[in-house]
C-alpha cells in the first residue's frame, strides 16, 4: 500500500488536480477534503446523505474543514472508492463495505449479509461489542480508518411480476439482486442478474427479469416499479439494514488535530442515525402512498420460502466467514453478537412490534 | 420567562457560583456550559451518555466549548432541570421530556408513551415528520431549544414475583411503575407505585411491592433484581424506547456562534444513536447472563394481557393528547406518524425479526 505524503487540496484548488504541499493548505486556515462516493449525487437517501455530511463537517469545525463530495464516476468509478482512498487520490469515501471487488470477504459483515443484523444490531455490534476493533484492523491494512455512517434500514423483499406461494416459484426467476445475497438466490434455483440500475425498470417492463430488488418504498415509489410489476414482497432479508460507511486515508486520519478529528468523528456518527430515521420516516410514508394511491399487493414471503432463503443465507455466509482466517474472526465475532442479538429481540423488540399489531384500539389521525 | 443575561460561566469557575459577564469568558477562548443531568453520575447507559456527549462536545469544538456534567440533585433536582435551563440557572439538561412536574402533556410525547413509537420511528418522527418543529415551538416558549440525544430501545416489561396468565392476574398488584404507564396499569387494576430508586430492591424483597419495571438487562442486572424476583417479562411497552433528550437555554443558543452551534449539534445527534447501540448491545449481553447464569425465567406477556394493556394505554394516551390544544396537535402528529409507522414496520422490520426466529441453520458462534 502506498502512503500518502499530501492530504488535500487547498480551497479554491479544483479537485482532481495537481497535490499541492500541505503546508499552504494549514496556512489559509482551511483544508479541503475530498470525498468519493459511490452513489450519484441525486439518491435520495444515500447521495443526499454523503451532501449532509459534508455540511456536517463544513459547520461543526466553523470552517476549518470542507468537504468536496465528489458523485460515483467523476473522479473514479464507485468499486474504485476504496482503494482511491487508500492511495490518497482521495481522501475519503462514502460507500458501502461489500462493493469493493478483490477485497476480503470480511469486508462485507459491515455492510449487511443475508439474514444478519438490523441497523440498530449493528451499530451495538460494531460500537460495542468488538466490531469496530476488527473492522480497524482490517481498514488499516490496507491505510483506511473505515466508520459508521448510516443505514437504509430494512428494506423490501423486492418487486414481483407473479405471486410467490413457494420456494418453488423462486426456481428459474430472474432477480435483480447483487452480492452475497445474489448467492443464496442462486441456492434456492433463482437466476441473480445485476442490470445496471438504469436498465432495471425497461428489464422489469419487457418481462428481460421477473423481479428487482431495489432499496424501499422511498426509493422504489421514485424509479415506479409499480408501473411494471403488481406485487411488492417484504420484507427485505438481503441486507436487513445496509450499513453505510465512511473511510478516511489513515494516514491522514492519523495527522489530523484532535479537534479535527473530533468534528469528523461527531459529524459521521450524527449521519448515522440521521440517515436511518430519514429511511425509516420517508419508507412509511412512501408505503402508504404505493398502498394507497397506486393499488399495489403488497406481500409477505410464505414461511416456506423465508426458511428456504434462510437456509441458503446460512450457508454463503458461512462460505463467505470461512474465505480466509482473518474473515473467520470476523465472522465469529459476528455470529456471537448475532446469536445475542436475536435472544434480545426477540424478547424485546420484536416483541413489542408484534404486541403493537394486537387489534386494540388506539386513537384515531386525524 | 426570564430571558438570560449571562451565559455560562469562566473556565476555573466554580458550577452554581455567581454569574460573570459573558465578555471575559469568550477573552479567555473557551466557554464552559453547564449541564444539569436528571441521572445519578454512576447510572450505566444514561449517567455515561451524559459524560459521553460531554467529552464529544469538547473534542469537536477543540477545547473552545467544555462541558461541565452536574449530576442530579447537585445543583438542582433532577424534576428542576427543565426550569433551572429556561431560567438559565444551568445551560443545559440532559433528561428525559417526561420528567417535568406541571408541564404540558405534549412533552411527554418527545419521551414517549406508552405502546407508541420504537427509537428509530421516533427519530423518524421527531426529525423528518414534522416533530421537531413542534418540539422547538414547546420548548421557545419556556426558552428552551430540544435536541434527540439518546434512547434506551426497547426495555423490560418487569420483575415478577408470580406469573401472568391473564389480565386478571394483575389486579390488585403493587407494580413500581411511573407517569403515563402507571395511569396505564391502574386502568388494568394494578396499582402503580413510585419509590425512590434505592427503594426497590428491599420493597420487591419484602413483598412492599409485587413487581418493579426499571429498565433492561443491562441495569436491572446490575442492580440484582433476579435474586428477589424470578419472573422477567417482555416486552416493556411502557415506553418503547424512551427519548432521551438534551435542552439548551434558547438564548444561549441563539447566541451561540456557527460552528459553536455545528459542534453542539453534531455531538448530540452523534451521542443519540450510540446509546441506543450502547443499550442494545449491553442489554443483549446482560440477558445472555440472567437467563443462563442466574436461571431467570424469561416470560412474555399473553396476548390477552398485551391487548388489555393496549386499550389502557390508548385510553390514557388519548386523554394526554387532548389535555390542552398544543398537545392535541402533537398527539395528531404522533398518531398520523404512528399509523404509517405500524404499516412499514409490519412490512419490514417486524416482518423481518419474526422470520430470522425460523428455525434454519445459521452457523454456529465459536
Amino acid at each position: 500500500m502506498k502512503r500518502r505524503e499530501i492530504f488535500a487540496v487547498t480551497a479554491g484548488a479544483v479537485a482532481g488536480a495537481a497535490f499541492v504541499s500541505p503546508a499552504p493548505a494549514i496556512a489559509q486556515g482551511r483544508r479541503v477534503l475530498r470525498m468519493v462516493t459511490t452513489w450519484p449525487k441525486s439518491l435520495p437517501g444515500l447521495g443526499s446523505g454523503a451532501e449532509r455530511l459534508a455540511k456536517r463537517i463544513a459547520e461543526g469545525s466553523d470552517g476549518r474543514l470542507d468537504v468536496k463530495v465528489i458523485s460515483g464516476g467523476e473522479l473514479v468509478s464507485p468499486a474504485e472508492s476504496f482503494d482511491a482512498v487508500a492511495d490518497g487520490r482521495a481522501d475519503l469515501y462514502h460507500g458501502a463495505e461489500d462493493l469493493w471487488p478483490g477485497k476480503p470477504q470480511a469486508f462485507a459483515f459491515f455492510a449487511g449479509v443475508p439474514f444478519g443484523l438490523t441497523a440498530v444490531e449493528m451499530d451495538g455490534w460494531v460500537r460495542h461489542a468488538g466490531g469496530q476493533d476488527l473492522w480497524d484492523a482490517l481498514g488499516a491494512s490496507y491505510g483506511v480508518k473505515p466508520f459508521l455512517a448510516g443505514n437504509t434500514g430494512v428494506q423490501m423483499g423486492g418487486w414481483f411480476k407473479r405471486e410467490i406461494a413457494g420456494p418453488d416459484d423462486l426456481r428459474g426467476l430472474r432477480i435483480r439482486m447483487p452480492g452475497l445475497a445474489g448467492a443464496m438466490l442462486r441456492r434456492v434455483g433463482a437466476n441473480p442478474v445485476s442490470p445496471p440500475p438504469g436498465e432495471i425498470f425497461p428489464s422489469l417492463q419487457t418481462g428481460a427479469i421477473d423481479a428487482a430488488v431495489w432499496y424501499g418504498p422511498w426509493n422504489d415509489l421514485m424509479l415506479g416499479f409499480y408501473k411494471v410489476a403488481r406485487f411488492y414482497y417484504g420484507p427485505g432479508l438481503h441486507e436487513p439494514g445496509t450499513a453505510i460507511s465512511v473511510g478516511i486515508n489513515l494516514a491522514l486520519w492519523d495527522s489530523l488535530p484532535a479537534g479535527s478529528r473530533g468534528v469528523i468523528e461527531n459529524a459521521i456518527a450524527a449521519e448515522n442515525s440521521y440517515m436511518l430515521a430519514e429511511f425509516n420516516a420517508r419508507n412509511a410514508a412512501a408505503l402508504a402512498v404505493l398502498a394507497g394511491r397506486h393499488g399495489v399487493q403488497l406481500r409477505r414471503f410464505p414461511d416456506a420460502v423465508l426458511h428456504a432463503l434462510g437456509t441458503a443465507a446460512g450457508e454463503v455466509v458461512a462460505e463467505a466467514g470461512n474465505a480466509d482466517a482473518f474473515t473467520r474472526r470476523v465472522y465469529d465475532s459476528f455470529l456471537a453478537y448475532r446469536s445475542q442479538a436475536i435472544a434480545w429481540s426477540k424478547t424485546a423488540e420484536q416483541a413489542y412490534l408484534t404486541a403493537r399489531l394486537l387489534p386494540f384500539k388506539y386513537g384515531e389521525p386525524a
